[in-house]
């Protein structure tokens, strides 16, 4: 692991090595130190679990509506495999079964320690920090199954990254530009302000349920704009004072 | 962890402790046993995920679409979150928020090592063995979300144990006598002979979109019988060759 800092003068992105787990307690600087551009980053964490929260943003709820004919006004909860997380930079396999993969960028939530029946005024005490994640989905399979748990849960469906904010209050996360580009187009552009269900209102539905563990990642839903990707295509999805995260679609040979 | 196995003469179970992680290679005898009666067994392993097979059973599928209003032919797949797991003799919890919380006996497989793409001929490589479980799953919720991540993944309602058994080829897997049992009374009573899709088939359509990673659990289905407990029931789940698995059902003060 490791902190990520720019320099104040240049701007430039250094890399410093962590000792110790950051979700663990107590972590030392090593010494040593990269240029981002130098290192490849991994996905910030390896979730327990994936929670996923469906139909968050109004414009995004209507444009599902007409896509599968349902319409819901409760949050929707689902989960994605743990084996579907991969890097920033990382492929994303696109299935030969599936005749229509989407983007679904997103703002994602790093859990920091083991909680159940949050109250939305302690939510902000079991947040890490942020990152950015793409729900990256099978429309057609999602459809036809119902349960959407093979549609979403491919491997390599769920990039996160490129690190994990720790900077940012919950308010703040509360209003931050959502984009994600599609070689190098616009296709969805929203702002976390438009939540329906907001972050402390997930965490405490979420944790009504289910207790969330140290490193788990809450995603927050996508806004409108979702489409199709073609193999070779590059997703970027961008969120305001977070990061970028991209990752090109391949076939697997 | 240890190695159950019976006295021939007597039949009295022992528990032989082990040193090493039964699916990470070696593992050797400590020398300590002690009577199965007089320690507290946990579940037999902590899934990285818990991966179900829905509507497996001929007659299930039927009462179900009376039930749901649903219907299909397809194998339904659906994530139980690690955190339902729980272990034989542990309470299930019953939720404040449901009206109706049903039991669903089922033969459950725990995976070997990663694995992907398993066709049919080679899914017996993939088993380290069968362990029993129980569905738990809260009816109402199940319905009213249409996703069934909620209403089945609640803390508590993924009993697995009582151990796993190691000795079963995949063909006598795939014919043996799953009964549930509530304070007594036979509530159902099916036989993995009876598997729309056998155990092969599930293997290998999980592992077509998903990795399986050692220590995963597939819930194989639950035959016909499906119905409500009420809080203080005592559920038994038994697996012909597997074991027993019984859970009883309170509220959380």
């Amino acid at each position: 692991y490791g902190l990520i800092d720019a320099d104040e003068e240049s701007g430039q992105e250094y890399v410093s090595r962590i000792s110790g787990h950051p979700l663990m307690g107590q972590i030392q600087l090593t010494g040593e130190r990269a240029k981002v551009e130098d290192v490849r980053l991994l996905s910030p964490v390896l979730p327990s679990k994936v929670v996923c929260i469906g139909k968050n943003y109004a414009d995004h709820v209507a444009e599902m509506s007409e896509i599968t004919g349902e319409s819901t006004e409760e949050p929707v909860v689902f989960l994605k495999p743990s084996t579907a997380v991969t890097g920033p930079g990382d492929p994303v396999f696109y299935p030969p079964i599936s005749q229509r993969v989407d983007f679904e960028g997103e703002l994602a939530v790093v859990i920091s320690r083991p909680c159940r029946e949050v109250p939305r005024e302690r939510a902000k005490e079991v947040v890490f920090g942020y990152t950015v994640a793409n729900d990256v989905t099978a429309r057609d399979l999602q459809k036809s199954d119902k349960q959407w748990t093979r549609g979403k849960g491919f491997d390599s469906f769920c990039p996160i990254g490129p690190w994990i904010e720790t900077g940012l209050t919950l308010e703040e996360a509360g209003d931050l530009r959502v984009t994600t580009t599609v070689d190098g187009e616009v296709r969805q552009d929203g702002r976390t302000s438009q939540f329906i269900h907001d972050i402390p209102a997930m965490i405490a539905y979420i944790s009504s349920f289910m207790t969330l563990l140290p490193g788990d990642v809450v995603l927050t839903g996508t806004p409108a704009g979702v489409g199709p990707v073609d193999v070779g295509a590059e997703m970027t999805v961008a969120v305001e004072r977070v990061g970028e995260l991209t990752n090109r679609v391949i076939t697997r040979d």
